[in-house]
């Protein structure tokens, strides 16, 4: 009886992966990946150069993303058959050896592998290998420090309501958006609102090799991947010659 | 000419430090680490199996850490001139060749290599390695999501005022409170006004050897190391059959 091993990829580049991820990854005989339908994914394609020759691939294809709204009941039976669905299957193959689940970022930090985690208890046993998370990346390409001294942090997705988005960013001293997409013309307004645009960078695909860093003041807010992210930079406590800098 | 390369650690077990940091610290021929004075010092330690026997060590040793107030003018020309003086020699040292510098966590996320980042600026080339930050090992050795849908999740420091620490948890789904230690009391007082101490996580040095995990509800308020994390787990937005569970 084999173990479900989900591996945080990390940000992007494979070289910011765990060793531990890079170890369970470059062993895999099965693994397993989300992918929308008709794409590589994105998880897979970070691992392509890393798979033994003989593995074994599933790509669990999300029946719906965009297409129809998230809080409808519609959306909500489909994706709910879709993880039941994997759930009964990945602890099937997990009985043949271990099995390796792909999952960009950190898996505990706004992934779909938790809704199968959630499923899982008490039919196979489930390790989780933590990874670099998404935004973590992209400050690091940033270049520039992200919190100081007693900065408080605030980590908001796109899709909430502009006037919630504005209330967390004029609390926040340092600010990450996430679920970008359609929504940057809603979260820059926000940003703006909230007298923070001239601090303001978009990210995109950070770490990997076609990533784009620019300030948000001067970006396209009518072309923006669904995985970009917007972060606004802490300025907390220092010791004052590097506040004077 | 050589590079100064921070290297994050990650949470603390070596073997989630990503690939470049694991091979940059074997590899290094210098390396340098914050401590206190008189410890061996933590970065130091998660290392310890992974250094080349000829390697060449500095402790860069704080003049102070909790003796004197952190928002004195003493503690900031103590710390300011601490920081001019290793960024000096870190720049001497990195013309015989590369130094690594030790950073836990991820280094831009509240890391004290920022100090010297910002002050090495045209001094010497630097090289920033991205690291798995603190928190995520914490929320991962909970082994519970930590943020879920549309959850708004903030971080902050235990040093910040009372209602500031109260303000913030109650208009966020998930919450991250680092620097505890003697603010753990306060600390406990915010999250118990904001309602979640049912839902509140003490995790002592997460993904460690000897890390402790307790309910904050559970834990000895007056005794708790530095470097613990209280952590608050988001319960967001996600298919109804999670939801039910």
């Amino acid at each position: 009886m084999g173990k479900i091993i989900c591996a945080g990829l990390g940000p992007g580049d494979p070289d910011l992966m765990s060793v531990r991820a890079d170890r369970a990854i470059r062993g895999a005989r099965q693994i397993a990946y989300f992918r929308k339908k008709g794409r590589e994914g994105q998880a897979r394609r970070i691992v392509a150069h890393m798979l033994r020759p003989d593995v074994a691939e599933h790509a669990m294809e999300y029946p719906v993303t965009t297409e129809i709204p998230f809080d409808s009941p519609e959306y909500n039976r489909l994706l709910s058959a879709f993880y039941d669905d994997w759930t009964a299957r990945l602890a099937a193959l997990a009985e043949a050896g271990d099995i390796v689940v792909l999952c960009e970022g950190d898996p505990l930090f706004y992934g779909s592998f938790m809704h199968l985690h959630a499923r899982l208890q008490g039919l196979a046993v489930v390790e989780i290998i933590p990874g670099i998370p998404g935004m973590t990346g992209c400050w690091n390409v940033v270049g520039q420090p992200m919190t100081w001294g007693d900065d408080a942090m605030c980590v908001l997705m796109g899709t909430l309501p502009e006037g919630d988005l504005t209330r967390h960013i004029r609390a926040s001293d340092a600010v990450v958006v996430m679920k970008t997409g359609r929504n940057l013309p809603k979260i820059a307004r926000a940003i703006a609102a909230a007298g923070r645009m001239s601090d303001a960078w978009l990210v995109e695909r950070g770490t990997m090799p076609n990533q784009r860093i620019m300030p948000l003041a001067q970006a396209d807010l009518a072309a923006c991947p669904y995985f970009a992210t917007v972060l606004v930079h802490g300025n907390g406590r220092r010791p004052l010659a590097d506040a004077a800098e």
